[in-house]
């Protein structure tokens, strides 16, 4: 099976109370994300971490129960923090960091992670292929720098369409752009 | 068979000729990498791209016949440049930059490769095993974000220890440092 890549660069995802402290008011639309009700927003904020800072992070919504940022290991290292590699919502034990808005700032106490690359699978798709929610996968890339990707998580459910996450470290590794197509293996 | 990841940082090998006008003298050993006769030297310089700019760039040396600049594809895009995944020596049609030292600044009109990922394996142990020089193998990685890597070409000399050499996105991609195992397949 063929999959499409949609490669994330650094982001964060927001609680209600923490992007009014931010902000000041409810997230902007910027434009809709492939996965179905998922946008990123107008709104930008900047990271301040022990050993660097970085500008501009995006903000994408709709807001979350609990606040998370994912940031590449090249990200951590400029930081200086040491984030897991851990699946979206699963925060336990993650560092955090000062966040950075216009309206104000925020002291996060955990909530950093790398994100655990995955695929996001339709149901129907799911069930006619044999696959099921939350198993690890391979994938195979093409070109002068071809990857095998092990432990690739894969997410099943009705509101998602067919994508391959990988963050920028693991796109740059491999050569890989947003459209580009890798194998189920 | 166990290969031991040294993980490669931007650097630059310099021309006799671009050592002086960038610095005004001899390279300056600053210790000895484990690949025997190559040492990292005291002198480094900065890199000016189309997009942007990179400072303390290490000089590798001893000189080359031609000066050619490894960075990643993460420095490439900050940078504004395209270089093409290159074996080391094979420059022919790679973008160049401008190199600036204390002494002066070089055009480099080529010579900007990102580094095809490789292993060096010492003639002996070659033989013993099997493998033949300019091959092509893969290696695999272990934890949470376990790749293989395909596509890698092995080069044997009995000037060479034994490493499988990646740089910093392959290195941070599959979260690899320096000393880390990996197993050829």
């Amino acid at each position: 099976m063929q999959i499409p890549v949609g490669v994330s660069n650094r982001h964060i995802h927001l609680s209600k109370d923490h992007i009014i402290r931010l902000f000041g008011c409810d997230l902007i639309r910027y434009r809709d994300l492939k996965q179905p009700g998922q946008f990123a927003a107008e709104q930008k904020l900047h990271l301040v971490g022990p050993k660097g800072k970085i500008s501009n992070i995006r903000v994408l919504g709709p807001d979350r129960p609990q606040s998370q940022l994912e940031i590449s290991k090249t990200d951590a290292v400029a930081l200086g923090i040491e984030p897991p590699v851990r699946d979206s919502g699963n925060i336990e034990n993650s560092p955090g960091l000062t966040l950075v808005g216009p309206a104000g700032q925020v002291e996060l106490e955990q909530g950093v992670i790398i994100a655990h690359r995955h695929i996001h699978m339709p149901q129907k798709l799911a069930e006619e292929q044999g696959f099921e929610d939350k198993t690890m996968v391979s994938v195979r890339t093409q070109g002068p720098r071809a990857v095998t990707f092990h432990q690739v998580l894969l997410r099943v459910s009705d509101k998602f369409a067919l994508e391959f996450h990988v963050d920028i470290d693991e796109a740059n590794a491999a050569l890989l752009q947003t459209g580009d197509k890798v194998t189920l293996e």
